[in-house]
């Protein structure tokens, strides 16, 4: 069966098909607990919440499921706050929050790294079966304390020595993410530019390096794109644009609409929203900012910084300066409930069986 | 069964896998002859042959193969010639010249463009049963001339837009070619940087929008990667990298040695060489020259001026001035034969239609 695999089985779910955790208010508690009940698993996106909200998203899930889920969580980052470089930055957007009406920016909001620690401390006290990360390794302790209280742990890695990384981490499993992914991939240990490997090169030359289970993410929409990550050695995947289109998915509607009218060959990689590289459909904000990418404050301060920007421009539905998350294949976007997608996923993977004809072992020792 | 496709079909080949027309000498009649004999269809590289070389290799192939091959040309291009580029580059060259003992510069040979016409001659003589094309699309009245002459004519395509516009032109089939693969993509119709669409979310928007079978190409070096290609969607593979090492290619010994050491994250898209950009292995040259990258002159003529560089480079065995094309996946190049490289990806396609607990039709009648 194309769907008894390692992850399906250590994560008791049906299908080896895993919502990724995107951050940004895209994955409602609706949204996960839908995966969850058409037998994935939901991940709730909580890289930006505060313990409060996290814990209150967990409390719906539950009551909406009683199926698996997990959470996603951002692995701390601590960079310089160098006060020139925002001032600079701030001048750069000064023109946008002018075209939007925005009253001059108030202070910059601390960077609060603790949060991490509460936010583990709700996923234990919540026994969230799943907790996957993005942009690093935790510490090891963090590990080892999830894993010791049966929680399934998931890295994220880009490159072949980020998924070794992870295995020498002690992580159970790792999510390796291709070049053709949305938003922001979890590149942290080499540079980004070096880490841009396609999905069809990344899984075989990972797999043949990593004894944990590998989750292919990055250009993976439909059953083609399921089944064929399986062929390469992946044991499940993550997908993120495919749900972000989907009606239970808490992402703008502009937004939406964007991924469904979208071609391959419109999303660049920027970094002029975060201070991070991602990929997006382009727009004027990443036009307008594209010479200026380099002198940007890293992540997340200049993600803080052009908050207010996204979200008055998303009230305004003004999608020119809202960040456009998509991966490399919004030609296969679909307007679904979770559950229809997954169900278009399987039944598709049975046509690919037939059209090889191919047959299930079952079938044949009937 | 797996290797029954339209591809193998129309090419009257045994496996769906197609060895590509890499140019600069990789594709010896030795190759090329291995490749057809082994179940494949081996490629002659003749974009930079002069008729006079098309017309031997051709003859060697017919003598060391009855099975069917093809012939790979590059589509002319006739760039302004811009006296001022060209001296700047040769500039810049100059220093790597001296330490490479050339002496200086001869003049710039011509660039001739009715040799495209003779090449296609050759292969209307000699019934070469299929030609393919890169860097663009021939005219109408050529792919006709061949096409009338059952010649099976195929062409290269970067993005959607690029297989509708190679569908329309009356192409049998079509390679569609993900960012992973290396050496000069043949994208033509849209900006470079907007064709990187990697091969798992290229291949199936493609075959969602075109009828002639597609041949995936980018990141497929085993039986994992040709397997996922036809999940995917598409009829064939064409695979570039994996043959560059095998034993009957003429590359260079260092160059294959490069990518039987090199890893994913190692290579990088470079216009330094050819005025095109290219994937390849990292090098001194390429360093040196990105920052001069966008002034450099246009194709072919940059790839003119670098002409004597690389080719003293080899000679000298100096990797660092060389053109080491490859594409992101060097970790599972093998020094093989390429009969034994294809028995290898047949036996590994086998065992993967086993892992997944699947049997072949023929095996279920029994």
């Amino acid at each position: 069966m194309w769907n008894h695999t390692e992850v399906t089985k250590k994560l008791s779910i049906k299908f080896p098909i895993i919502q990724a955790g995107m951050a940004g208010g895209i994955t409602t508690p609706e949204l996960v607990a839908a995966v969850s009940n058409a037998g994935g698993l939901g991940m709730l996106g909580a890289g930006y919440m505060t313990p409060e909200q996290l814990e209150s998203d967990i409390q719906k899930i539950i009551k909406l499921t009683s199926k698996p889920f997990g959470v996603n969580l951002f692995v701390p980052e601590n960079p310089v706050v160098i006060q020139e470089e925002i001032e600079r930055a701030n001048q750069l957007l000064e023109p946008i929050r002018q075209r939007l009406g925005i009253k001059k920016k108030s202070h910059l909001p601390q960077i609060n790294t603790s949060v991490f620690d509460e936010q583990i401390q709700i996923v234990l006290k919540y026994e969230v079966p799943v907790c996957s990360f993005t942009f690093g390794i935790p510490p090891r302790e963090t590990i080892h304390q999830l894993k010791k209280n049966g929680i399934v742990t998931i890295g994220t890695a880009t490159t072949v020595k980020e998924a070794i990384m992870n295995e020498e981490a002690g992580m159970d499993m790792v999510v390796v993410q291709g070049s053709e992914a949305g938003g922001h991939r979890g590149s942290f240990a080499e540079p980004f530019d070096d880490s841009m490997i396609g999905t069809m090169a990344l899984i075989p030359q990972v797999a043949d390096h990593v004894s944990i289970p590998i989750i292919a993410a990055g250009g993976i929409m439909d059953g083609r794109g399921v089944f064929a990550a399986l062929i390469l050695g992946a044991e499940a995947v993550q997908m993120g644009t495919a749900f972000v289109t989907c009606v239970e998915s808490g992402a703008n509607e502009l937004h939406k609409k964007a991924i469904l009218n979208g071609t391959e060959e419109q999303t660049v990689i920027t970094s002029a929203f975060s201070g991070k590289p991602a990929r997006g459909l382009k727009n004027e904000f990443i036009v307008k900012m594209k010479e200026h990418e380099d002198s940007l404050p890293a992540y997340p301060i200049q993600n803080m910084l052009t908050q207010d920007i996204r979200s008055e421009a998303a009230k305004q539905k003004k999608s020119e300066w809202m960040s456009l998350w998509c991966g490399q294949n919004p030609r296969l976007s679909k307007h679904l409930h979770a559950a229809e997608l997954i169900e278009m996923i399987t039944n598709q993977i049975e046509e690919i069986i037939n059209k090889f004809h191919l047959i299930k072992e079952t079938e044949r020792l009937i």
